[in-house]
């Protein structure tokens, strides 16, 4: 298995283009392309970019080793040429992004890359795997979040994700999206994010009765005790004999913390009502009743309307694999390339589908904020040569229908810049924040939203608008292509 | 990156009940799980298993490096002796499995573990997690490849892949499942299947005109020419450019062989009808039409209904993330263990719900086919001492409608026992076939099928029977809890 090495982590035809540009006068161009995407996961008006850590490490570790080469040059395609200059083939180019954990909205650059044409062509298949990937995932865990209510959220999918990476960049993205904790070991011990977990049924299968399987777990691990109580009869025998075994525990001197009951089957709203009130009645009213049975954000938020008496939810296979929207639309779109004296020349990808009509020239994206209440107001996509100058007054338009206008008085707004430069001329400038401190982030970013813009159905939405110099160039390269 | 070693990949809970045992005299105990599933995915009436490559070089990796033990030491869960156990683990147990490629049906183990307690349970979660995910997309891409009726198909999804390993790993699987080829270079080379795929919007946007980039495509890539026709507008310009393109080939002495256009947007059943009649009115009666536009077996199926005239089928998204069904149920459940004297005691999982009791005992499973067709009459599973006698006479039943009988007259069947050693005894004595060679397997297996089992919408199922003697032994199981 060589599997960590991601160089030949790429559609074929990206190095046939590669190849095609090396033998033509299209080898000197110059080119930017955007990542971004078009629609939100999951009914959501937003969504959390993340991966950027790891498109970091792909563009680092870059480079062709000779069984690649050996590989390659088997397929009977490629030439000597662009052969040997794979062989030194090194990322020379300039990458701005949007830093993981942001709330960020469709037709956004997340990613802005700017690099001869053959280096930038060769890093789309791999940039868009690892953004769309935990994008995705990050954004289902803000969902699944908020429907929680406060309450703590487990990330429980390794056995269910679609392959080791996918549980273990998914655990990150879930955290980052704001889970507390996951209980794959690997991203623990990787990214240093709290691991959890207790026990499975096989443990209580495996001792001569429930009883003696909880003191023994009890015994072992009398800190942060979570009992699972579903094996054979949850409300007849796994309370009854889970508050039996916290009785012993307390009559033996254990200071009980963190401890209570994993309910993993049947109806989640009644069985928890009821464990509730046998814990209150045996003296246990802070044992924590957690739950894991296929729970997403809808079953939590039903739920939580039926005033379910679950505190804690581990969610499994619905997160990691992002079950209702399991793809993140995220695409990589040619916006400029150089012309022959070097200039900059705008590019735009037409489409009988509005919504697929890119945007042209290299840009970056001003995010507008309430200066009162810190909350979003919009988002403004301009062309790189523009600048916001917030001591004046702004008027914003609606792309699609340009007489709804938004204006904004000097003074009550604020804005930010949200690409940041990652490379610049192959070198990397961006330290990558600890996981958690990633997960704070995306934090205060969600906060930056009303509860509108988060409600799991039909939410409010941001509006993304261009500015006019944007708008217009755009226009014009529509009307002059017809 | 360390990723590539999987020892830590597993949920924290396996490691907690592998320290829970090692303190009890539940150590000396040996055990069989069952790795299966209880439900087909994506509506179909079986699956292809798949995986079980990986699976290998899991068991035969597995270890912990000092900087694991590090980890988990620094959790302050694990005590020193359980550490040091850790450091000279290696997985010593006995492990069956049914074949990748094999057609499979639920409640059959799909692999047994036999080991001692603490190491079976520690390879739960990324045993479950490799087969859980290849079997998905095997599963999948036999169903698209079903309806695409022969049609070529390939597998294009890195892009919106759950992370690099489902890209790599699902283009493996889906390969299995009968695509004939795919656009992860990684994949190829890892297990040396075709790679396939020609160029992008932004190579024709590069350059001053289609016609310019069809052109110096074609001369770059004269053998196999498929050109994407869909940029700016598809039959007014892309399909007359395409033409015009291949024309000058022909005229410059290329023998034209594999060569086409691609369509990646639109209706395809009106676009592909009308490229071929253009293509076919300007003598290209033999060039491929190929489309790629969020396909899936449901919308290939209704464009072979609706006539279109596509020939090569690149499918993305939906297959590599199995899109309907993003995760494959395979559970891991305790079916017996050794008592305190070293005899195996059958083990059994009750539920509320009788579909998720499980089948207690070290088990078998015989497949039995009709010797005339050949075709797959029912499974068996048994318990792993019986033994059926091809020369007798073979009477099944309906678990749930015991009433239900299938009688088989001694010559108009044959059996196959299914599971196969993997491991024995710590040792790897089986040697994984290579990735082509499984696919060629996979369709025979698929030819075991009726049409009937394969259809996409309400297949018809095939019986998964239990001997007499499992399913008495379940049955007292289940009276003597009660």
């Amino acid at each position: 298995m060589d599997i960590q090495d991601w160089s030949l982590l790429t559609d074929l035809y990206e190095l046939t283009m590669m190849q095609g540009y090396f033998e033509t006068p299209q080898e000197q161009k110059k080119v930017v392309f955007d990542l971004f995407y078009r629609t939100n996961p999951s009914d959501a008006s937003f969504a959390i970019t993340c991966g950027l850590d790891q498109a970091i490490d792909y563009i680092k570790q870059l480079h062709f080793s000779q069984s690649d080469l050996d590989y390659l040059r088997s397929l009977g395609i490629f030439s000597d040429s662009f052969l040997s200059y794979l062989k030194d083939f090194r990322f020379t180019g300039t990458i701005y992004a949007i830093p993981e954990g942001t709330v960020v909205f469709p037709m956004e650059p997340l990613m802005r890359v700017e690099a001869p044409i053959m280096e930038a062509q060769l890093v789309e298949t791999a940039l868009l795997n690892i953004i769309n990937h935990q994008s995705l995932i990050a954004t289902k865990a803000a969902r699944i979040v908020w429907a929680a209510e406060g309450d703590p959220v487990l990330e429980f999918g390794l056995r269910r994700a679609q392959g080791p990476d996918a549980g273990t960049y998914g655990a990150r993205a879930a955290v980052i999206g704001g889970c507390v904790g996951t209980s794959n070991v690997l991203t623990g011990k990787l990214f240093d994010v709290p691991v959890k977990g207790t026990h499975a049924h096989s443990w209580v299968m495996s001792f001569p009765s429930e009883l003696e399987a909880f003191r023994s777990y009890a015994k072992q691990f009398p800190d942060a005790c979570i009992l699972l109580v579903d094996t054979y009869n949850t409300l007849e025998q796994g309370v009854p004999n889970a508050i039996q075994c916290f009785k012993e525990m307390k009559e033996a001197g254990y200071e009980l913390k963190g401890y209570g009951i994993r309910l993993d089957s049947g109806d989640l709203a009644y069985m928890s009502k009821q464990a509730r009130k046998m814990l209150d009645e045996a003296g246990f009213a802070d044992a924590i009743i957690s739950a894991s049975s296929d729970l997403d954000e809808n079953l939590i938020s039903s739920l939580k309307t039926q005033k379910a008496k679950i505190s804690l939810w581990g969610v499994g296979t619905k997160l990691i694999t992002s079950d209702d929207t399991p793809a993140f639309g995220g695409v990589y779109k040619l916006a400029a390339e150089t012309d022959e004296a070097g200039n900059w020349v705008p590019k735009i990808k037409l489409s009988n589908n509005p919504e697929k009509i890119t945007l042209p020239g290299k840009k970056k994206v001003y995010r507008i904020y309430d200066k009162e209440t810190g909350k979003i107001k919009a988002d403004l996509i301009c062309l790189e040569t523009e600048t916001l100058d917030e001591t004046k007054d702004l008027t914003l338009f609606d792309q699609t229908a340009t007489w709804k206008k938004m204006h904004l008085k000097a003074g009550h707004y604020t804005v930010r810049e949200l690409l940041v430069p990652i490379f610049v001329d192959g070198q990397c400038v961006y330290t990558s924040p600890k996981t958690m401190d990633i997960r704070a982030y995306a934090q205060g970013e969600l906060g930056t939203l009303w509860d509108e813009h988060r409600r799991l159905k039909n939410p409010h939405t941001v509006p993304v608008d261009l500015s006019e110099e944007l708008y217009t160039l755009r226009e014009k390269m529509i009307r002059e292509f017809k």
